[in-house]
Formats: structure tokens, sequence, C-alpha cells
């Protein structure tokens, strides 16, 4: 075990994009946990589009990172010394311990892994938040029907891609929204979608209508923004919109030209009889592991696949991140942060 | 009985504002009722914002009244004459006849009126569609809880001064948006809300802001435009929105300048985790007996209260409509067509 570890703070809150002035590298000690506590080390880090609202002061559903502090995160870490007796060294473990490579923590938000079950990077991804939002979002909220038709953005990542995988298993036609053909392509080949199509194609509007010939029943919104606006004209009467995220707008420091298209959206939801929500995956906490049992499962069965890109070393996360709010990941971005001895 | 009779149709389709020229009043010899059918006489007409979508030819959920036809309408009728073994001259009805003196119909959409019970004209509004709406969507979609805060516009209006009323019955504090401090006045002291604040006061914002100390947990949107702006950065967590009208933009012709402000409200959706759902009264058929059934009972116990605005003769109708979309009318807009023998 080395006597210092790495571990990257927010430096100061960006305006618009983040840049690596935003973060900065720490070197510390490891700390001893204390009394009831556990000393973890990290061996992947979840990158997610959310944390760029952690880096605002903007009032959210959740605080803000204080600058100065770790960034927040999903992680899968070793136990490496615990006085928890829930623990023991050795474990592993998928916490929210941070951008870091090592933490101590109390355990109390901590669930155990079994490698035997899954890679344990999937605890980021399928197996994890991502799935459990895509779950619970398209189960609670879209309710999708057999037969109906489900379109979900950013489809290639790990939350669009479960959606749409699962609207698959519900019966549903699914049609994803990629940022590339290389992503629609292993959206449709390999996730098994019915249709994606490129938001960056000129021919967006036309080609999502034409994926869409019965019209759109769930919009599994990820993205917002000139997305969102397209969408918009092909839901159906009762259509569903669970907002999951709006990745398009994170980095927005002023709002788009008019004219002001809220009564255009108003209308549409009074005559279309459209439901909005938003969420985030927390509101659905009693059904974490009936969703988790049931990704699992389907797993298992071959019935869904992922695809996660990983980057290698803690100190790559910001540039990382910096591409995942641009789109130029491919599949769950996680970041290897240290050894993993069952890969 | 007179020979003939009067109806106004649609003469033409409104560009924004509707003007008497897209009105015109036909005379015609009183129909004879065929078989099965009955001939009504009218003697109360509704008219409600809705009438505005039926007279453009855009998309909307419902059919739009073909240039040429009756304006369509509920109605209170006395069956005149009766080929209908399920109605016999005398009968007082409801039903959507139209704006019109006479109509023949088939009655299956009728429901017959007991006099002894409330007076005729009150099954066109708390006693019927607005009431019902207001019940089934504030229920179904608001789902108030007891100590929540519950807003609704067009608060002096049937459907409007219904929802406070219900608020209040559930618990709720209630707070009404009106068009004029007499309104207001009536909003509060006659309906028993614990406030209403006018939109046309310069100072709404923040009088709203003050009447919602603890900000708004239902709001039920029979407006839309600039009220929705000034209500939605009130919302709290998890708000829940019924989009039951929208009348500051039926007659909008062009949409509002920019900044295009639907990426601030998705944003909002999301962070606080609203749910906006647009509905129309037919969308809950079903439970109108027991809405019907639990308001009489209300106004039997005098736990609700409500006003009418009667104005007197077919020949009016347009012009009170033209005012109704404008927030001239004060209570349930309602034209007497022809004598009501129960008054």
């Amino acid at each position: 075990m080395t006597d210092t570890y790495r571990r990257i703070v927010l430096a100061d809150r960006p305006v618009g994009e983040p840049t690596a002035a935003n973060f900065a590298l720490r070197e510390e000690p490891v700390p001893e946990p204390g009394a009831g506590e556990l000393l973890c080390r990290t061996i992947y880090l979840s990158l997610d589009p959310y944390m760029r609202g952690r880096m605002s002061e903007a009032k959210s559903y959740a605080d803000p990172v204080a600058v100065g502090a770790t960034m927040v995160g999903g992680t899968v870490s070793q136990v490496v010394k615990s006085n928890n007796p829930a623990f023991k060294g050795g474990d592993f473990v998928a916490g929210m311990t941070g951008w870091t490579e090592f933490a101590v923590d109390n355990g109390a938000a901590m669930r155990k892994l079994d490698p035997a079950q899954a890679p344990l990077s999937t605890a980021l991804g399928v197996l994890g938040m991502p799935g459990v939002t895509a779950h619970t979002g398209l189960m609670n909220i879209g309710r999708p029907q057999a037969g109906e038709t489900v379109v979900v953005a950013a489809a290639s990542g790990p939350v669009g891609g479960m959606v749409g995988q699962i609207a698959k298993i519900k019966g549903c036609r699914a049609v994803g929204i990629a940022g590339s053909p290389e992503k629609c392509a292993h959206v449709v080949d390999v996730l098994g979608f019915d249709a994606c199509v490129s938001h960056r194609d000129p021919g967006f509007r036309t080609a999502l209508g034409k994926a869409c010939p019965d019209g759109i029943d769930v919009y599994f919104e990820n993205v917002g923004g000139a997305v969102w606006e397209t969408v918009m004209p092909l839901l159906n009467p009762f259509a569903r919109v669970p907002v999951c995220g709006l990745i398009a707008g994170y980095n927005m420091t002023e709002l788009p030209p008019g004219p002001n298209k809220i009564p255009l959206m108003m209308r549409d939801v009074l005559t279309k009889r459209l439901t909005l929500r938003g969420f985030i995956v927390s509101d659905f906490l009693d059904q974490w592991p009936q969703a988790l049992g049931e990704i699992a499962g389907w797993l298992r069965e071959g019935k869904v696949a992922y695809r996660e890109d990983v980057v290698q070393g803690l100190e790559n996360a910001p540039e990382a991140f910096m591409g995942l709010l641009k789109g130029r990941n491919f599949g769950k971005l996680v970041v290897q942060v240290g050894h993993d001895p069952t890969a």
C-alpha cells in the first residue's frame, strides 16, 4: 500500500463548459479509518452527466460540490481495512466515494458486490445507477405498452441503451437517437433497437419521423435542447415523457434565441394530453433491489447487452468528463483508478 | 311554439381574436324529430373557452367545427317532442346541442336533469362539465394533500372556483389568480380561498410569492402565457400541474419574443421533479357520476358556492364569447336562450 493517494477536487466553478482549470489533483497521506469506518481503495470511478450540475452553485435536487471538496462520483472499491463489522478487508463495494484513489467511509450507503455474478464495473452501469435509472424511469413514468413506440436519446449511453432494451423486452418498438453513425450502428446491431438516427445528421427530423411511422408513445428524455423540440411534434396523444437528463443544456450560459416556444410546448401538453415528469433515480429508492434483480436476470439470459468506455488513471478523469458532456464517449464512461484483481 | 328558430353558425375561421363577422345567425323552420329522435328547446347555452379551439382548423383533441355548421356548445333544454322511449315531452336534459334555439338529437349523450335538485343552469357549471373538469383534474393529476398549497388561475371562473373550493375541502391552502380586484374579492370572500391575486397588478409576481409562503405544490393551469412563467419558479419539488386550459394563448397568432425559455422549463421539470399532464374532461368519463355526486353533496351542505354570469338571448352569444376570451365575464358564462319554466 502506498502512503499517499490522489484525489481530484473542484478547484473552481465552471462558467459554461468545464475546463481543466476547474479541477485540481491533490496528493495526501492515506487516512486511517475511525471507529465504524472503512478504508476503501477505488478500482472504478463512474463519470456521469449529473456531475456537471453539482459543479454549479445553482439550486438543484442535490447540494453542489463545495469548492475544494472531492468531486462527487459513484465508485467500485475494495475494502482495505474495516472497523465496521458489516465489511471485511478484501470485500468489493459500490459506493459514492468520489474522484479519489482512497476514501474513508462509514459504509452506510454501500452495497457489497459479488464479482462472480458480473464484472465489477457493471455496478456503475447496467447493474448500477444508470441501469436502475432506465428501469425505474421507464416503468414508472413511461409505462410502455406492447406495440407502442419508445424513443430514447443518448441511446448508446448506459441509461439510453437500457431504456431501449427494456422497451424491446416489453414488446415495444425501440428507436434510439445517438451522436454518430457508429453509435447508431451499435445501438441497432448490438443493443437490438429497431432503428437509431443521428441527431447530428442534417436530415435528423425527417429520419426520426420515418423511424417512428406510428408516432412516439414514450420519449425518455436524456438530452433536451433541439432534440426535444424535434421529438415534440411526433408525440402521440397520451404520450409519456420521463425527464431524466438534459445534457444538451448543462453547459449552457444563455438561453437560445427566440421566439419563446413555451406556449407551443404547453399547447402540445394540453391538446395531446401529454405527461411530462422529471425524476432522479433516488426518487424510486425502494425499487432498486427489484430493478437490479430484473436486469441481472436479463443479463444472464443474454437479453441485454452493454458497452463500456474505460479510461485509465484518475488523472485522466477531468478530460474524460469534459468529453462526456460533448458526447465523445461511446458507452458507459468509467475511469479505472486502480487494479481490478477480478479482471 | 314558433315555426322558425335561430341558430348561430361558424361563418368563417378567425385569425387571432374572433370578431362578429366569424359568426352568422340563421333562421330556419323548426325540424321534425325522426325515429328515435327528440326535438329539444334550448333554455341555457354554456359558453366556454374550449370553443375557440373548435373554431380553428388546427389539429386538437377534437374535430373543428365546420364552416357553416352550428357552433358547438353544451346546453340545457326541454324536450318538446320525443320519438325516443327514454325521454318524454317536458323532460329537462343536458346535452351538446350547440348555439341554437331548437335541436333534433338522438339523446344518446344526454342526461336528464331534476330541477328540484338544483337550478337547471348549474348543469352547465358546478354540476356539469366545468365542475367535473375541476374535480377530475385536481384529484387525478393534482392529488392535493392536506397542508399543501394549491394555486389556480381564472379563479373566479367555473373551473378555477371549484378547484380552489375542493382544495379547501381537502385541507389545502387555496390561492387564486384572477383578473381584477373585484374578482379577487369574490374568490376570497364568497368562494373561501385563502388568498387571490390579480395577474393584471404590476406587482403580481411579488404578490403571488407572498400569497404562497411555502411555495406551490399543485398548480391547476387554466391560462398559460405570462401567468405560467410567473408560477414556474414558485413550484415546489414534486409539484403537480394539471394542464386544463391555456386561454391566454387561444387568440395568439405568433409566439412571444425570445429567448426561447423551453430549456428553463425543462430544467425545472427535471430538477424539481415536476409532473405536468394535460387532460380534458372526457379523459375521465367514468368518473363523472362520482364527481357530480360529490359536488352535489357539497352544494347541499353549503360547502361550495358558485357565481353565474347570465346573458340574455342567443343573438348575444358571439359578443359574450368574445368577451370571455378577454376575461370580461365574472363567473360561469351562460346564455339564456329560452324561457326557464323552473326559475
